[in-house]
């Protein structure tokens, strides 16, 4: 489609689905083939992929009844930022694959929804851009960093994000080297870094610094922003985060498309969430298309969840409309599952109420 | 289908399906989609509305053999109240959707079978006339109940329940609102709650009273009829009930209509047993296709199920003889069952006659 | 098929089939469509029948290596009857539906083959024209006895199989009644107990004495046969049956033909066997198809496996020289099993060969 | 095909897969049918053959991150040879049914992706052409034996290995005879073993001496190279194998053709490891299709992983390049998945890398 073609299409009525699944139908045919397989696919065999789903099965919920659900209160906060929900929007590239309006339609529906977008270093617009749509209403914003070429990048990165109003970095961890995506192999896509980086030279996917515990020391000075490491899986790394004095874990295995085999999220989580014991926030992604499932998250231990494609489905189907209406549908099915299961805030959601099978 | 029509189609001969999947094929055709998407479905992915029916095939039995199975009792009685069998009538909404004579044939059916019939707030005939039905054919009948949208409403509920004669009250307490019933709303089916609600203002189905456990003293203030719980899948709720004095609880997770990803009632039934410890009576729904479904729910501690979807099958098809064909093809295979099974009596049945894989 | 067209059919050369499946697939052309049914069926939703086979499939051998397998020797003994291998033909009724020579083809075939068949109450043919042409290939025999309608029936028929010379009395404990065998009931077929009763008043298959271990008792009071008990699922009852004396135990559930829901045999074989503590001989059947299903049965402490339908199928393709072949495959396979799972005598089969998934 | 229109295929322009898997699919339709059913086949119902793979997906990664990966070596060694990557090409047989140049080609292809090629005693080729081969591009050899149909026969071919300068010998236990095979039974394909016997006398497969413990001592007593028993799935013939002083053990279930049914080789190996205690080394195969799966092998205790049936694949699409580029996908996957499981190293993969499900 020509960008004419696509605001054509994009200015058409939109139908009202009711639930995150038919957005992902409705979605499909309105993003070009590639573009498609580069948000939906995983690495290798989609194995990870796949389980970020069906892991989700294997946990029971264990509702409470006669408990006063009249007032249900889905608020609550992240590094002491107030949000209305604890549903974030997941770092996904490219948002301009999905509509012309990019990441700025993205920033409007979750400012406007009350939660926290983070906005990725591989985004379509700037993150100057992303930040000014957010202030328009109000949006809380964290950065997620990827470090390359070198670590002057970054600090600009970084300075930029401080700049810009950016409340937190989301440090991905999990990326050393892109996974191995076979169906952007086929397709031939190349992911494009322009957003953020007009001013720089071409950066190159492969020619990265190695990042380590000691980058994290290195980002520690440099910024006073709160610092989460974004793609831990194991209580290990967990430790070692706090140890390093982040303020934040989020559990991922980067929506299956790094190591394929990995544990899925919600799989990692209750070891993490032990291993923290408390001492950092632990935030986990993967899989999240239900209310139940974030209800179940939380249970295990999670502040909140990221969500990610479904957003992009949201964007595509409807620009920030469809964006703002993904996150409603959303909550709305946790406000119900809430209800449902007897717990009227989110401090009430505790470990008792899952079971895994 | 007009009111003409369908009785024109309930007149004909009906086949005599052999077991109760049959009667769930023979009654699709015969009931409007948008009716039968109603009975049928469950909430959001329908997750535990499957689950309701799986668990079932993880539970083994274990028969003894070279017992005394000439004479079979599959007699016991459900708070006091002697049943000839451990299978009742659950609470099921709007019969008049798969049948012009609705809850009257119900009732009679149920009556003729020996067993309860626990009539439904938002029935289609009012509780009077299934009470009158009933009592045609010395049928004991329990009584549903929601409490909404004032407990005025409420109370004079029960006073025309204790007045028509009903034996006991079975409080619904895991529908603080209503589940996520997508078949619903695509097909924009609404219940009616006119039955019983014919003299009263529209109830709106969102505005509730909150139903706490302070709800149970209340209606255990203004009734001398036993009361149950219908709704608990925790051992935690199961001993505040025991605690709150109710006489039965009902596990049950409302036919995977209310919190997807719940568990089976079958899965929730083992620790609510131990909880209660025999304080109370325990029942359970959710899934009973087979006689030899009872009996696994018996050896996990059940004092009877109730059955909800077969009881809609067999009105559909043949009305009052097809309720009552349907009880009576699981009172038969309930009985083979015990034949096999080497327990010749309800008594007879033991957790050992069960192993969970 | 006339039975003029059937003796037509039957003379036809015979493909070779490679494997018991294969004769399956070749066998049910060759049989009524309500005849097949009668023999592949299970009761209910047949969960049973399909967990008989499924079961063995959670079963992984370890084998060993660098054993001398050079002579294998799968014969073995069974009540201290030498048999060529651990294979046994279970009592199956009614061989006449699969072939006009009947019972005596399968008796010619086990016989030539070396083992034991046992005979039906319920055959073809009567239980002395089986032992005649037994007797011409020196095979040994059991007779399966329902005692019924009266404990009279049952001795003659224990004492017409003394005198025919039939070596033990195999009591089938699992079918105090009839289970709910959904494919004959919508065939219409009933069995007929003709072959053994042409001189017994009409056989009613209700009107059953109460068969209990007060019976086996009279049972042992009338015969010096050794008596096996077959339909045994739990350690109880196997136990009660050591405590009663018996000489053998068939843990059984009867081919997924009684209780639909109860334990396949192999997974209720290692509670027998651990329960029996080799105080008497214990056997198994259901799902038997290959040599290594006999392997991983002998592992977990069977003495002998019965095989039922396979010998039906090889009998309805070929007659005699079917079943023959059907238990030199059986054989064959088992001996190439034993070799590659270093276990060159059926004594050296033992638990350490298996591990339960 | 006649090796005129061969030759013509292999000359046209190949493809370039982009992972094993593909190949699997291109390689098909260039192989005759009944060769390819002989590569791909298991024995009896192909139950082990399955289970190789889907063992796999029943282990779960644990990736660490901010580790410093900006140099991976993948390099290691296999009895004391150095190798690139712990992947080797497993001994399998007639290799001229996939390509003209049938060994040649993948001793040329394994030398020159540095590893170990274990040449086939029933190799198209002798041993002496590989080693040949193999010589001229720096490649090292193991040499896979069979010892029939007399100890003669198999220690001239061990002095013919040893003058031809292969560095080990890999001892296959596991075939004492051939498994039940049936698709090569159906097709009629008889393998050859004319490669490296065309001066002795026509072997038959069934003439086999026996081969036991003894025979591994007399091997160890005529030979000093390094031994190794391929083919063992028991911590019981581990610990044997260590006291007969083994140099290496290949857990194998002989790729799902031997004994079905058999614990697959990934499930076999914790034991083994356990068992062994690092007396000896410890080879795997079975199932091996992506570099994640040879991360699991080794995380389990395997020194290095054996691939048989891709590496007949790449042989079968494009000859040496074909083998060479399927080594080089298994080594850049495992490279990659070395990178994001935070495993520089191959010393670095160890036990707490997976979890078992």
């Amino acid at each position: 489609m020509s960008l004419e073609e696509r605001k054509i299409v994009e200015a058409q009525p939109q139908p009202q689905p009711i639930n995150v699944l038919e957005y992902e139908e409705l979605a499909r045919p309105r993003v070009q083939e590639a573009h498609w397989d580069f948000y939906a696919g995983g690495s290798d065999d989609e194995v990870t992929l796949r389980a970020n789903r069906t892991a989700f099965e294997r946990i029971r919920l264990r509702p409470r009844v006669l408990v006063d659900v009249s007032t249900i209160d889905t608020g609550t906060s992240a590094l002491g930022t107030p949000v209305s929900m604890p549903i974030l929007v997941a770092p996904t590239a490219q948002h301009g694959l999905a509509h012309t309006e990019a990441e700025i339609a993205t920033a409007r529906a979750a400012g406007k929804a009350g939660t926290i977008m983070i906005a990725s270093t591989s985004s379509t617009c700037s993150l100057e851009e992303i930040a000014e749509a957010a202030r328009g209403v109000g949006g809380p914003l964290w950065f997620q960093l990827y470090i390359f070429p070198t670590l002057d990048v970054g600090e600009r990165l970084v300075r930029r994000a401080e700049a810009a109003g950016y409340k937190a970095i989301v440090l991905t961890v999990d990326l050393p080297r892109l996974g191995n995506r076979e169906r952007d192999r086929r397709s031939g896509f190349v992911i494009s870094f322009e957003g953020n980086f007009v001013s720089e030279q071409k950066i190159g996917s492969r020619t990265r610094i190695p990042l380590t515990w000691d980058t994290l020391a290195w980002l520690r000075s440099i910024t006073p922003l709160p610092i989460l490491l974004k793609g831990i899986l194991t209580a290990e790394d967990a430790l070692l985060a706090v140890e390093h004095g982040v303020d934040g874990i989020v559990v991922s295995n980067h929506g299956g498309r790094q190591l394929d085999g990995a544990l899925a999220g919600i799989e990692a989580l209750p070891e993490v969430v032990e291993a923290v014991s408390g001492r950092c926030e632990v935030y986990m992604d993967g899989g999240i298309r239900r209310g139940t499932d974030v209800l179940k998250a939380l249970a295990l231990g999670a502040r909140a969840v990221l969500v990610g494609r479904p957003i992009l489905w949201g964007l595509a189907v409807n620009g920030e409309a469809g964006v703002f209406h993904i996150l409603e549908i959303l909550r709305s099915e946790l406000e119900l599952a809430m209800v449902l299961s007897g717990r009227p805030s989110i401090a009430s959601i505790d470990r008792s109420l899952v079971k895994i099978m």
